[in-house]
């Protein structure tokens, strides 16, 4: 799609074979599923020369992505040799920054956690000293894993606020002072010179939930319920972030209960205003329950306290009504609720499930599934890890890293 | 991604070329942009040697999807010749049935219309007597427009009610007894043998409105205001239909203000209960107006009754009291409305912007358009049109069907 003129390339043009290497990525996305494979059993899938397929297979056991994985059985004579995708090859620092704490894991490109901690780190301490100390701990842990930086292939960070997908600059973050247009890309590279993608928390959440649990639900939510209430979208195999990346901001949906209680956001009845966490103690201390925040009110749950445990299922019903929306409109094969709030137990998700079944228009929920989080606390780091893998094994990049080594 | 044994295909394998024809159609899909290049332009954009494009060329050629676009200029020597992309090679039967009408047109590959009837046809007469009419005029639209049986390359085909997307059956759609499981795809294709696609008219309109009008936008919405009230999703440039291919049923969302209005579905409150066409009569038939249908509102509209025009509006209002959550869920940058009552006039729009963009969050707002259908009736037929062209002109279709032709 150049629109420069044709370079002249000669009548005979390259060699037939030049193509070889600028195809070696093709193989490479076929042996992504982990299965090993001889070179005629690529040859047969490719429908490419069985010589073209070696000298591909040579680049790629070069680049270290691919791997000898013992012997084939044969029929007789010397048996062919196998090849699979070595997961192994590289590593990836994944982060996780909440509004209180930060958790740093170093993966392998299956996702595969190889070190991992939690820091508590307020995040309104700012950019510089919070991505500082995100960079000092993945050194750590890289360390710990026993790889080198050399070995990293990338760094996914989730953020707690609305993220500009294709910078990574944070948009106006209600609770980031500091962070707003901070490039954290530029920052974080100067220390780790590898490529950094940057997500808003939701949206890893429900990558990292759904790689793990649910791979084969291409319509999937994940829904955060916490200090805010957030939904990562992933629709047809494929997050959606919308136009300007502000999909699954549900936190300020109207819900027909909160008419006169008033959202920070300056409108009345905003969902986040009934069911956060915040939101739910508010409820309690105006019935002169003692909760000052959201853990206030799990730990009240957690007692037995008959009010909180109400009030967390009636939260769950303002969920369900714009869920019940939601599931008409997008109609997800599974739903999962996390986040602080989301993940504490079956309260909440019972009042989400008896709204939804409810509401929602029967073909929509007949083979619909609402459960809770089963990553938990992982969700956010193996999502961060899963955007790096996502974006370094991508062809076009595969590409690029053989032509590079190459 | 077989797995079966190894063929054993000799020390040797296949002859090094043996993968031009298969690998023909990435040339196409270079060329499906409609720009017309040389050889040398090819080899140098893919990487691929002169010869090999030659011979990629020829195959193509043979095909008719790719002709000669004459001449490039040359510093010197015989000018190169230039391909493109020949829309005119293949034709497509494209059919919108509506609840009291139906649609057939013919278009070329590149969705452009060369012949279109539309017929009073109740869709309650039932699957054969409707689909027959539409053979029938299918073919008599081909020989108006002067092409063959042997050139058509595919029939779509918009329903109006939910279909399931692998088969194209209707699942139990309310406005079409007679159509509830029917192979609508193997009763066309006993008469016209070429690939059949189906899908609900909301989807298709979807496409139509998008393709035809606002390509550049990934993030898309139509909605469909008449008998039904329905979206057709698209999100990251591709149609969205769900788990169970229900995606997009605003209809029986709940709206606060109904909450003493049942529906048909048998819950209160729902939106089509509140804003369709029947809904709007009904509501000015209690209001002491005589308005029987959803264009007897739209006569009186017409006429400046200020009733009707009132209760225009406040659907609008209703509707864009659903749309505001879709838009914080989805952030679409162009919303269309569209369908009978929809395209009829601005007021109805103007109450939907009315409460989008007082609910929705700024950030999701700042950049979002909402306007009235410009495909209008053709929406339907330009979508249905555009569903095969994208099936057969798709990479996998391309090659079975060079595969077949070499």
């Amino acid at each position: 799609m150049t629109s420069a003129p044709p370079r002249e390339t000669g009548k005979d043009g390259p060699a037939p074979d030049a193509g070889s290497l600028s195809r070696a990525g093709d193989l490479f996305q076929l042996l992504r599923d982990g299965r090993a494979r001889t070179r005629a059993e690529l040859a047969l899938t490719t429908g490419l020369a069985r010589s073209t397929v070696a000298s591909r297979i040579d680049a790629l056991m070069l680049s270290g992505l691919v791997g000898p994985a013992g012997e084939a059985s044969s029929s007789g004579g010397r048996p062919p040799s196998r090849f699979a995708f070595n997961p192994a090859a590289r590593v990836v620092l994944a982060v996780d920054v909440g509004a209180t704490h930060v958790i740093v894991a170093v993966t392998d490109l299956g996702g595969k956690v190889l070190a991992e901690q939690r820091l508590p780190q307020l995040v309104s301490d700012g950019p510089e000293t919070v991505l500082e100390r995100v960079v000092e701990e993945g050194r750590r842990l890289l360390a710990e894993a026993g790889r080198s930086l050399e070995e990293l292939a990338g760094v996914g960070i989730g953020l707690p606020g609305p993220v500009e997908h294709d910078t990574g600059r944070p948009v106006k973050p209600p609770i980031m002072p500091g962070w707003d247009g901070f490039d954290v890309v530029r920052f974080v590279q100067r220390s780790l010179p590898v490529p950094v993608l940057v997500d808003n928390d939701v949206n890893i959440m429900a990558l990292g939930e759904r790689t793990a649990h649910w791979p084969e639900h291409d319509n999937f939510l994940f829904i955060k319920v916490a200090t805010g209430i957030g939904a990562g979208i992933i629709s047809s195999g494929q997050l959606q972030r919308g136009a300007n990346g502000t999909a699954g901001d549900l936190g300020h949906v109207r819900v027909p209960r909160g008419d006169d209680v008033l959202c920070r956001c300056g409108n009345y009845g905003c969902l986040e205003a009934l069911a956060s966490g915040p939101a739910i103690a508010r409820e309690l201390r105006e019935g002169g329950v003692d909760a000052e925040t959201g853990s206030g009110v799990l730990k009240l749950v957690a007692s037995g306290n008959p009010q909180a445990v109400h009030a967390l299922r009636q939260a769950g019903r303002d969920i369900g009504d714009v869920l019940a929306t939601v599931v008409n409109l997008l109609n997800p094969s599974v739903i999962v609720i996390g986040g602080s709030i989301g993940q504490a137990g079956e309260n909440l998700v019972a009042g989400i499930r008896e709204v939804v079944y409810r509401r929602s228009l029967p073909l929509a929920t007949s083979h619909l599934r609402i459960g809770l989080s089963m990553a938990g606390d992982q969700a956010a780091v193996l999502g961060a890890s899963h955007l790096v893998i996502q974006h370094v094994l991508s062809p076009s990049v595969i590409e690029s890293t053989l032509q590079a080594a190459g």
